[in-house]
């Protein structure tokens, strides 16, 4: 495994003018979106977060950090002797869902398990095991890349000077 | 900035018994989303990536030849002397487009860009410029975290042995 093909440097990443790319340099690598994953999951505990993402302790606990950081996860007290804190979703979190189940639906159609899919979502509303579609909110009609035109802002290309 | 916390053992995730993991394990680095972002964005060259996402060449190489691989992206021959190539999106491909139109929204709302919006997208068919959502394929009604249950196989906790 070549561990230098896996930096990011977020310093550059998030000076781009670009949604996607600032973004990326908050949620951007793959053990803060498993983080996410299973907060969507309703894990809200360090050891269970730990035991359900696999991530190293170190790691996770600099994961938390960055996420409580920019207000996509907060800490609450649980208990005490010693102080315990359980980690849940702010309305900024809650705004991510629509990333981490594309991620999902992607995973069962192109990457499925040979077990079946591990989770599945059920639409409380009508009662189907689902997964999400995109669609327009102005018109309501599903959408795919090309329903979609792309308009850019004249500037966006400029990649900023280093 | 500290290397060290942005390394992802991708050994380790892409063993999870879980979708998103699994697409992680693929996708689930800012560089190679950033990639995926500009192949929406109709970029077909090594060099317009380059340009586009600031990635040094090297890290750009892998990661295009990774998405090649997983057939992501495939890569078509457009002159030689030398011989050129563009990059150009796979069905496969194509289907991540939730997963990039959702990272664009979270930012544009939650991260705005003082100068506004760097882009914008427009829904052919109605004309509206808009934010794809998401809702239930099967009764059409719009979706959050909270309009849907998680079903889990029992077996999905489960971190493999290492």
């Amino acid at each position: 495994m070549r561990l230098s093909s896996h930096l990011v440097k977020r310093s550059e990443i998030d000076r781009q003018r670009c949604s996607v790319a600032r973004t990326l340099s908050v949620i951007g690598d793959a053990w803060t979106l498993l983080v996410l994953r299973e907060a969507f999951m309703r894990t809200r505990r360090f050891d269970d977060f730990q035991r359900l993402t696999g991530a190293p302790r170190p790691i996770l606990a600099d994961r938390l950090r960055r996420l409580m950081e920019h207000e996509i996860l907060e800490r609450r007290p649980y208990g005490n002797h010693p102080d315990r804190y359980e980690y849940r979703l702010t309305e900024k979190g809650i705004d991510l869902y629509p990333t981490i189940v594309s991620l999902l639906a992607w995973g069962d159609r192109h990457m499925p398990d040979p077990d079946g899919p591990p989770v599945e979502l059920v639409h409380k509303a009508c009662g189907h095991v689902m997964q999400p579609e995109i669609a327009c909110p102005e018109c309501g009609e599903w959408l795919t890349a090309r329903d979609v035109e792309v308009i850019a802002a004249p500037d966006r290309a400029a990649v900023p000077d280093r």
